[in-house]
Protein backbone atom coordinates (compact mmCIF):
# COMPACT_ATOMS: atom_id res chain seq x y z
CA UNK A 1 0.00 0.00 0.00
CA UNK A 2 1.59 3.31 -1.37
CA UNK A 3 0.23 5.59 1.32
CA UNK A 4 1.89 3.23 3.90
CA UNK A 5 5.25 2.70 2.58
CA UNK A 6 5.30 6.31 2.29
CA UNK A 7 4.43 7.22 5.30
CA UNK A 8 6.76 4.74 6.83
CA UNK A 9 9.82 6.10 4.90
CA UNK A 10 8.31 9.76 5.63
CA UNK A 11 8.24 8.81 9.74
CA UNK A 12 9.76 5.53 10.53
CA UNK A 13 12.38 5.64 12.52
CA UNK A 14 15.18 2.45 12.37
CA UNK A 15 17.31 1.64 14.96
CA UNK A 16 20.41 -1.00 15.62
CA UNK A 17 18.38 -4.36 16.58
CA UNK A 18 16.34 -4.29 13.67
CA UNK A 19 14.02 -1.89 15.53
CA UNK A 20 11.60 -0.16 13.41
CA UNK A 21 9.98 2.50 15.18
CA UNK A 22 6.57 3.89 13.89
CA UNK A 23 5.31 5.57 17.37
CA UNK A 24 4.52 8.46 16.03
CA UNK A 25 1.51 7.37 14.02
CA UNK A 26 0.74 3.56 14.45
CA UNK A 27 1.63 2.06 18.43
CA UNK A 28 2.28 4.84 20.84
CA UNK A 29 0.35 8.09 19.19
CA UNK A 30 -1.91 7.17 16.72
CA UNK A 31 -2.88 9.02 13.45
CA UNK A 32 -6.43 7.72 13.39
CA UNK A 33 -7.45 9.56 10.17
CA UNK A 34 -4.61 7.46 8.62
CA UNK A 35 -5.40 4.24 10.09
CA UNK A 36 -8.69 4.59 8.71
CA UNK A 37 -7.32 4.30 4.96
CA UNK A 38 -5.64 1.55 6.07
CA UNK A 39 -8.88 -0.32 7.97
CA UNK A 40 -10.48 0.39 4.39
CA UNK A 41 -7.61 -1.28 2.84
CA UNK A 42 -8.07 -4.36 4.90
CA UNK A 43 -12.07 -4.62 4.26
CA UNK A 44 -11.21 -4.43 0.59
CA UNK A 45 -8.56 -6.85 0.85
CA UNK A 46 -11.33 -9.91 2.71
CA UNK A 47 -14.46 -8.37 1.50
CA UNK A 48 -17.20 -10.57 0.80
CA UNK A 49 -15.39 -13.73 3.18
CA UNK A 50 -18.35 -13.24 6.33
CA UNK A 51 -15.66 -11.95 8.57
CA UNK A 52 -18.10 -11.55 12.07
CA UNK A 53 -15.25 -10.90 14.27
CA UNK A 54 -12.06 -9.41 14.39
CA UNK A 55 -9.27 -10.49 16.87
CA UNK A 56 -6.54 -8.58 18.25
CA UNK A 57 -3.97 -8.48 21.00
CA UNK A 58 -3.71 -6.31 23.28
CA UNK A 59 -1.87 -3.12 23.55
CA UNK A 60 -1.07 -2.01 20.10
CA UNK A 61 -3.27 -3.96 18.04
CA UNK A 62 -6.78 -2.29 19.25
CA UNK A 63 -6.67 0.95 17.75
CA UNK A 64 -6.43 -0.25 14.02
CA UNK A 65 -9.00 -3.28 14.96
CA UNK A 66 -11.40 -1.32 16.25
CA UNK A 67 -10.57 1.01 13.60
CA UNK A 68 -11.20 -1.55 10.62
CA UNK A 69 -13.88 -3.63 12.66
CA UNK A 70 -16.20 -0.13 11.18
CA UNK A 71 -15.77 -0.75 8.03
CA UNK A 72 -16.54 -4.52 8.04
CA UNK A 73 -19.42 -3.80 11.13
CA UNK A 74 -18.30 -6.27 13.34
CA UNK A 75 -17.35 -6.15 16.97
CA UNK A 76 -13.42 -6.30 18.02
CA UNK A 77 -12.33 -8.75 20.76
CA UNK A 78 -9.27 -8.13 22.44
CA UNK A 79 -6.75 -11.09 24.13
CA UNK A 80 -5.37 -9.93 26.97
CA UNK A 81 -1.61 -10.49 27.94
CA UNK A 82 -0.89 -12.50 31.38
CA UNK A 83 1.52 -14.36 32.94
CA UNK A 84 1.46 -18.31 32.26
CA UNK A 85 -0.07 -18.93 35.38
CA UNK A 86 -3.13 -18.92 37.01
CA UNK A 87 -5.26 -19.24 33.96
CA UNK A 88 -8.99 -19.10 34.98
CA UNK A 89 -11.03 -22.08 33.39
CA UNK A 90 -13.38 -19.11 31.55
CA UNK A 91 -10.78 -18.52 29.19
CA UNK A 92 -9.26 -20.08 26.01
CA UNK A 93 -5.41 -19.56 26.64
CA UNK A 94 -2.66 -20.14 24.51
CA UNK A 95 1.26 -18.98 25.26
CA UNK A 96 3.94 -17.21 22.95
CA UNK A 97 7.24 -16.78 23.43
CA UNK A 98 8.74 -12.84 23.15
CA UNK A 99 11.63 -12.54 21.39
CA UNK A 100 12.08 -8.79 22.11
CA UNK A 101 11.45 -9.15 25.61
CA UNK A 102 13.07 -12.52 26.07
CA UNK A 103 9.80 -14.12 27.73
CA UNK A 104 7.05 -16.24 27.85
CA UNK A 105 3.60 -14.77 28.15
CA UNK A 106 -0.15 -16.30 27.68
CA UNK A 107 -2.76 -14.25 25.68
CA UNK A 108 -6.30 -15.26 26.67
CA UNK A 109 -9.97 -14.85 25.58
CA UNK A 110 -13.11 -14.96 27.74
CA UNK A 111 -14.83 -18.74 26.05
CA UNK A 112 -17.96 -17.11 26.22
CA UNK A 113 -16.82 -14.49 23.07
CA UNK A 114 -15.12 -16.79 21.00
CA UNK A 115 -18.24 -19.23 19.25
CA UNK A 116 -17.76 -21.88 16.90
CA UNK A 117 -20.13 -19.89 14.70
CA UNK A 118 -17.56 -16.79 14.40
CA UNK A 119 -15.68 -15.87 11.48
CA UNK A 120 -12.60 -14.45 12.61
CA UNK A 121 -10.80 -11.61 10.81
CA UNK A 122 -7.07 -11.69 13.09
CA UNK A 123 -5.58 -8.10 13.14
CA UNK A 124 -1.89 -6.93 14.41
CA UNK A 125 0.07 -4.13 13.69
CA UNK A 126 3.50 -5.82 12.99
CA UNK A 127 4.36 -9.55 11.94
CA UNK A 128 7.81 -10.50 12.43
CA UNK A 129 8.25 -14.06 13.71
CA UNK A 130 4.54 -14.70 13.66
CA UNK A 131 4.37 -16.08 17.27
CA UNK A 132 1.49 -13.39 18.51
CA UNK A 133 -1.10 -14.41 15.21
CA UNK A 134 -0.06 -18.23 16.26
CA UNK A 135 -1.18 -17.68 19.47
CA UNK A 136 -4.34 -15.90 18.43
CA UNK A 137 -5.21 -18.23 15.47
CA UNK A 138 -4.75 -21.04 18.34
CA UNK A 139 -7.12 -19.96 20.64
CA UNK A 140 -10.15 -19.65 17.63
CA UNK A 141 -9.12 -23.06 16.85
CA UNK A 142 -9.15 -24.25 20.27
CA UNK A 143 -13.01 -22.49 20.10
CA UNK A 144 -13.86 -24.42 16.89
CA UNK A 145 -13.74 -20.99 15.05
CA UNK A 146 -13.11 -20.47 11.65
CA UNK A 147 -10.24 -18.05 10.42
CA UNK A 148 -10.79 -16.12 7.65
CA UNK A 149 -7.22 -14.94 7.43
CA UNK A 150 -4.79 -12.28 8.89
CA UNK A 151 -3.99 -8.94 8.38
CA UNK A 152 -0.59 -7.25 9.00
CA UNK A 153 0.26 -3.51 9.07
CA UNK A 154 3.81 -4.08 8.68
CA UNK A 155 5.53 -7.70 7.81
CA UNK A 156 9.62 -8.17 7.97
CA UNK A 157 9.78 -10.59 5.11
CA UNK A 158 12.92 -11.53 5.90
CA UNK A 159 11.50 -13.36 9.05
CA UNK A 160 9.95 -15.94 8.96
CA UNK A 161 6.27 -14.95 10.42
CA UNK A 162 4.42 -15.70 6.62
CA UNK A 163 5.79 -18.71 6.01
CA UNK A 164 4.96 -20.19 9.76
CA UNK A 165 1.51 -18.54 9.01
CA UNK A 166 1.19 -19.54 6.23
CA UNK A 167 1.77 -23.34 6.84
CA UNK A 168 -0.55 -23.48 9.30
CA UNK A 169 -2.88 -22.88 6.85
CA UNK A 170 -3.77 -19.42 7.27
CA UNK A 171 -3.87 -16.46 4.77
CA UNK A 172 -1.95 -13.60 4.97
CA UNK A 173 -2.39 -9.86 3.70
CA UNK A 174 0.07 -7.04 4.94
CA UNK A 175 0.02 -3.58 3.57
CA UNK A 176 3.44 -3.05 3.82
CA UNK A 177 6.35 -5.45 3.15
CA UNK A 178 10.03 -5.15 4.34
CA UNK A 179 12.28 -6.01 2.06
CA UNK A 180 15.23 -5.16 3.85
CA UNK A 181 16.21 -2.28 6.18
CA UNK A 182 19.33 -0.88 8.21
CA UNK A 183 20.02 2.42 9.97
CA UNK A 184 22.46 3.54 6.80
CA UNK A 185 20.01 2.62 3.78
CA UNK A 186 16.25 3.08 5.20
CA UNK A 187 13.77 1.07 4.26
CA UNK A 188 13.33 -1.26 1.20
CA UNK A 189 9.61 -2.41 -0.02
CA UNK A 190 8.81 -6.03 -1.76
CA UNK B 1 -26.94 8.85 27.35
CA UNK B 2 -29.91 6.62 27.68
CA UNK B 3 -28.40 4.57 24.61
CA UNK B 4 -25.95 4.10 26.96
CA UNK B 5 -28.09 3.27 30.14
CA UNK B 6 -29.70 0.52 28.18
CA UNK B 7 -26.94 -1.65 26.87
CA UNK B 8 -25.23 -1.15 30.72
CA UNK B 9 -28.86 -2.60 32.03
CA UNK B 10 -28.78 -5.14 29.37
CA UNK B 11 -25.66 -6.57 29.00
CA UNK B 12 -23.77 -5.53 32.05
CA UNK B 13 -23.31 -7.68 35.30
CA UNK B 14 -22.66 -7.16 38.80
CA UNK B 15 -20.71 -9.16 41.03
CA UNK B 16 -19.97 -9.05 44.79
CA UNK B 17 -17.03 -6.03 45.38
CA UNK B 18 -18.48 -3.28 43.64
CA UNK B 19 -17.90 -4.77 40.33
CA UNK B 20 -19.62 -3.77 37.10
CA UNK B 21 -18.25 -5.97 34.15
CA UNK B 22 -19.11 -4.62 30.79
CA UNK B 23 -16.35 -6.71 28.91
CA UNK B 24 -19.34 -7.52 26.32
CA UNK B 25 -19.29 -4.45 24.61
CA UNK B 26 -16.85 -2.19 26.40
CA UNK B 27 -13.71 -3.37 27.48
CA UNK B 28 -13.03 -6.97 25.67
CA UNK B 29 -15.09 -7.81 22.94
CA UNK B 30 -16.28 -4.01 21.37
CA UNK B 31 -19.47 -3.46 20.04
CA UNK B 32 -17.92 -0.91 17.48
CA UNK B 33 -20.68 0.65 16.22
CA UNK B 34 -22.24 1.17 19.59
CA UNK B 35 -18.80 3.27 20.60
CA UNK B 36 -18.97 5.07 17.31
CA UNK B 37 -22.01 6.58 19.27
CA UNK B 38 -20.50 6.70 22.52
CA UNK B 39 -17.66 9.23 20.46
CA UNK B 40 -20.06 11.58 18.74
CA UNK B 41 -21.43 12.42 21.97
CA UNK B 42 -17.96 12.95 23.55
CA UNK B 43 -17.57 15.28 20.34
CA UNK B 44 -20.78 17.21 20.99
CA UNK B 45 -19.76 17.93 24.57
CA UNK B 46 -16.20 19.13 23.86
CA UNK B 47 -17.28 20.23 20.09
CA UNK B 48 -15.43 23.88 19.55
CA UNK B 49 -12.86 23.51 22.45
CA UNK B 50 -9.90 23.07 20.20
CA UNK B 51 -8.55 19.52 20.95
CA UNK B 52 -5.53 18.95 19.37
CA UNK B 53 -5.29 15.64 20.68
CA UNK B 54 -6.45 12.55 22.68
CA UNK B 55 -4.57 10.97 25.44
CA UNK B 56 -5.95 7.29 27.20
CA UNK B 57 -4.21 4.62 28.90
CA UNK B 58 -3.66 0.75 27.51
CA UNK B 59 -5.74 -1.46 27.31
CA UNK B 60 -9.55 -0.71 27.22
CA UNK B 61 -9.22 3.10 26.48
CA UNK B 62 -7.48 2.76 23.36
CA UNK B 63 -10.77 1.31 21.65
CA UNK B 64 -13.06 4.15 22.76
CA UNK B 65 -10.22 6.90 22.40
CA UNK B 66 -9.78 5.87 18.90
CA UNK B 67 -13.04 5.49 17.84
CA UNK B 68 -13.85 9.26 18.94
CA UNK B 69 -10.95 11.09 17.94
CA UNK B 70 -11.94 10.31 14.47
CA UNK B 71 -15.19 12.74 14.81
CA UNK B 72 -12.52 15.06 16.85
CA UNK B 73 -10.01 14.45 13.29
CA UNK B 74 -7.01 14.72 16.12
CA UNK B 75 -4.85 11.60 17.18
CA UNK B 76 -4.55 9.36 19.72
CA UNK B 77 -1.98 9.13 22.24
CA UNK B 78 -1.64 5.95 24.70
CA UNK B 79 0.32 5.85 27.93
CA UNK B 80 2.01 2.80 28.66
CA UNK B 81 1.76 1.01 31.57
CA UNK B 82 4.73 -0.03 33.31
CA UNK B 83 6.81 -0.92 36.41
CA UNK B 84 7.56 2.19 38.55
CA UNK B 85 11.32 1.92 38.29
CA UNK B 86 14.12 1.84 35.07
CA UNK B 87 11.84 5.33 33.94
CA UNK B 88 13.96 6.28 30.51
CA UNK B 89 14.69 9.99 29.94
CA UNK B 90 13.01 10.69 27.24
CA UNK B 91 9.61 9.79 28.38
CA UNK B 92 6.95 12.11 31.28
CA UNK B 93 6.51 9.44 33.52
CA UNK B 94 3.79 9.78 36.57
CA UNK B 95 2.35 7.21 39.32
CA UNK B 96 -0.86 5.54 39.99
CA UNK B 97 -2.10 3.34 42.70
CA UNK B 98 -4.50 0.64 41.86
CA UNK B 99 -7.36 -0.53 44.51
CA UNK B 100 -8.30 -3.20 42.29
CA UNK B 101 -4.82 -5.02 41.73
CA UNK B 102 -3.28 -3.19 45.29
CA UNK B 103 0.10 -2.03 43.70
CA UNK B 104 1.77 1.24 42.23
CA UNK B 105 2.12 1.37 38.43
CA UNK B 106 3.51 4.05 36.51
CA UNK B 107 2.36 5.62 33.31
CA UNK B 108 4.45 7.00 30.94
CA UNK B 109 4.36 9.03 27.48
CA UNK B 110 7.09 9.97 24.90
CA UNK B 111 8.22 13.36 25.81
CA UNK B 112 7.93 14.22 21.65
CA UNK B 113 4.36 13.74 21.61
CA UNK B 114 2.95 16.00 24.18
CA UNK B 115 4.31 19.96 23.68
CA UNK B 116 3.13 22.88 25.19
CA UNK B 117 0.66 23.56 22.22
CA UNK B 118 -1.42 20.75 22.41
CA UNK B 119 -5.08 21.23 23.78
CA UNK B 120 -5.89 17.49 25.21
CA UNK B 121 -9.08 15.35 26.19
CA UNK B 122 -8.34 12.84 28.64
CA UNK B 123 -10.46 9.68 27.62
CA UNK B 124 -11.38 6.66 29.69
CA UNK B 125 -13.90 3.53 30.24
CA UNK B 126 -14.46 4.04 33.93
CA UNK B 127 -14.23 6.40 36.21
CA UNK B 128 -14.40 5.57 39.94
CA UNK B 129 -11.41 6.90 42.36
CA UNK B 130 -9.58 8.89 39.62
CA UNK B 131 -6.26 7.98 39.85
CA UNK B 132 -5.57 6.33 36.78
CA UNK B 133 -6.76 10.12 34.80
CA UNK B 134 -5.43 12.37 37.55
CA UNK B 135 -2.11 10.68 36.20
CA UNK B 136 -2.52 11.33 32.68
CA UNK B 137 -3.38 15.20 33.84
CA UNK B 138 -0.06 15.07 35.52
CA UNK B 139 1.65 13.89 32.43
CA UNK B 140 -0.13 16.41 30.81
CA UNK B 141 0.77 19.44 32.95
CA UNK B 142 4.31 18.28 33.45
CA UNK B 143 4.55 18.64 29.38
CA UNK B 144 2.91 22.41 29.74
CA UNK B 145 -0.12 21.26 27.42
CA UNK B 146 -3.77 22.39 28.30
CA UNK B 147 -6.52 19.70 29.61
CA UNK B 148 -9.20 20.37 28.01
CA UNK B 149 -11.41 17.78 29.59
CA UNK B 150 -12.01 14.21 30.86
CA UNK B 151 -14.32 11.96 28.81
CA UNK B 152 -15.10 8.75 30.89
CA UNK B 153 -17.93 6.14 29.35
CA UNK B 154 -19.32 5.11 32.89
CA UNK B 155 -19.00 6.83 36.22
CA UNK B 156 -19.43 5.75 39.60
CA UNK B 157 -20.56 8.82 41.45
CA UNK B 158 -20.70 6.97 44.88
CA UNK B 159 -16.69 7.12 44.68
CA UNK B 160 -14.15 10.15 44.50
CA UNK B 161 -13.21 10.19 41.13
CA UNK B 162 -14.89 13.50 40.20
CA UNK B 163 -14.40 15.23 43.30
CA UNK B 164 -10.86 14.21 42.88
CA UNK B 165 -10.57 15.45 38.95
CA UNK B 166 -12.70 18.71 39.62
CA UNK B 167 -11.00 19.84 42.60
CA UNK B 168 -8.00 19.53 40.30
CA UNK B 169 -9.21 22.15 38.01
CA UNK B 170 -10.41 19.56 35.10
CA UNK B 171 -13.48 19.60 33.51
CA UNK B 172 -15.47 15.84 33.66
CA UNK B 173 -17.99 14.51 31.58
CA UNK B 174 -19.60 10.93 31.99
CA UNK B 175 -21.81 9.26 29.48
CA UNK B 176 -23.49 7.15 32.14
CA UNK B 177 -23.23 8.13 36.36
CA UNK B 178 -24.11 5.17 38.48
CA UNK B 179 -26.19 6.15 41.66
CA UNK B 180 -25.83 2.62 43.09
CA UNK B 181 -25.38 -0.72 41.91
CA UNK B 182 -25.95 -4.54 43.50
CA UNK B 183 -26.06 -7.77 42.51
CA UNK B 184 -29.79 -8.24 44.03
CA UNK B 185 -31.41 -4.55 42.56
CA UNK B 186 -29.06 -3.85 39.54
CA UNK B 187 -27.81 -0.53 38.52
CA UNK B 188 -29.10 2.65 39.19
CA UNK B 189 -28.67 5.51 37.18
CA UNK B 190 -28.38 9.20 38.42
Amino acid sequence: MKLLEERIKKDGIISEGDILSVSSFLNHQMDVEFLCELGKEFERLYHGEGVTKILTIEASGIGIACLTAQYFKVPVLFAKKGRTDNISTDVYASRVYSYTHKREYSVVVSKEFLRPEDKILIIDDFLATGNAVLALAELCRTAGCEIVGVGTVIEKTYQLGRKTLEDNGLRVESLARIKKMSVENGVEFC
